[in-house]
């Protein structure tokens, strides 16, 4: 594996305390992470936490979005974080100690398709009361927990941070470089490329009928992990797309 | 080595913001750690982690001491902590993702000279501002680094506990065991005996002229760092401070 084959952006999403959304980004600062955005964060909290003395380059430069799908803008490998014992997921669940070993395996598997160079991922924070929702987890490909004791597993979200961006830096999984801005066929498509494809399959399946106004939100989040664990690539969205396309405009104007 | 050789306590040096001492509590909660001092905190700071809502029981069972030998009571290791790149520092000075192998090493010397067991270790935290000060670092056996951004080296004190407790988790370096209260002749002598075989030494050095007001204390630091370096033995000392009384007695009733 090369040694800094990840570009990160930590994503705090539905975040309340600007302290520990300050907290955060100076971890990131701390461990040669740069790139932050903030999902719904709570309002005055995020003016406050942006604009206070000393606020490093980082919050300055971050971005808040209204969805989950926004901050994943051009990530391509989307990381959730936990610090408890959560089950009964449907994607991979790694200690963090072993994240690094998972990347690497992922690394080798996209350079054996001629896919590798430098990709960029997201590591996911849910609210200091919640974690993150089913439906925020079904976007990640897979799910990192930090092994905390079982008397107190709840970590502060910055403190949760900070180990995670330790773990980054410590295995040399940190890139300061910018990821070079070029679409390569066989490589993974991104979180948000993905998201647009689901959302033209949700319409096609919301005409035909397949999705049920009472099941529609539990479908979705299943739906969406099955898509991801398909693995696609950027060639095969543009395919797919064009095929959901066709569909949607038959069914709109029935022959 | 052991899994789990080392009974740790955490020693915060002049903490000056309760939310960092309640953030440094959770830490270790979180890591399976549990055992607590604070030196000289800042008094309405202490008062409040303490009385905090949800303090942890750790909070509630830490104690307060005036000076750092006394929190150093039983330890017979005690490591310092920086976040920046010092340098010209007497002690060992190890990145901490090396501490797991540099306390394997310590374990095997034991070891090989029947000595081994668990031991009491200090994980030192200086204040917010400064950090630990030369004389705090002269009763430390080593230094360990936390490598940050050369942008940002400097790391919030919550932060940097929960990296360290997680480094030593992750490690399998936390013992949840009562250390037991037996004195092994070959042992390391413990910091508190060491310090007050030094007073001892000290007041020697003072009644025969050695020691100079004007250089004392930095003469105080050096002579401190000489003594921890000879890893001396509880018997070491028995005999040491037995030759030192002898001494101290002559010079007070010359002959």
């Amino acid at each position: 594996m090369s040694p800094a084959a990840f570009q990160w952006r930590v994503v705090l999403v539905r975040a309340r305390n600007p302290l520990n959304i300050g907290a955060a980004a100076r971890a990131m600062a701390n461990f040669g992470l740069r790139d932050l955005a903030a999902v719904a964060p709570y309002d005055p909290s995020w003016q406050e936490a942006r604009s206070a003395a000393g606020a490093e380059e980082i919050l300055k430069a971050a971005r808040a979005t209204a969805t989950l799908a926004e901050a994943l803008d051009q990530c391509s490998l989307v990381i959730g974080t936990t610090a408890g014992a959560r089950r009964h997921l449907d994607c991979d669940l790694i200690s963090l100690k072993e994240l690094p070993e998972w990347l690497a395996t992922r690394c080798n598997a996209l350079a054996s398709r001629g896919a590798g160079g430098l990709e960029m991922a997201a590591l996911l924070f849910g609210s200091e009361k919640t974690g993150l929702s089913n439906e925020e987890l079904s976007y990640c490909h897979a799910l990192v927990r930090i092994p905390t004791a079982a008397e107190c597993p709840s970590m502060n979200l910055g403190q949760a941070v900070a180990v995670c961006c330790y773990e980054l830096a410590r295995s040399g999984l940190v890139s300061l470089r910018t990821p070079v801005a070029r679409v390569h066929h066989s490589s993974p498509a991104s979180a948000q490329s993905l998201e647009h494809l689901f959302q033209r399959a949700c319409a096609v399946l919301d005409e035909s009928g397949y999705l049920k106004p009472k099941s529609r939100a539990a479908t979705v989040i299943k739906l969406r992990r099955v898509l991801l664990d398909l693995g696609l690539t950027n060639n095969d969205v543009r395919i797919l797309g064009g095929v959901l396309a066709q569909i949607e405009w038959r069914l709109r104007h029935p022959g």
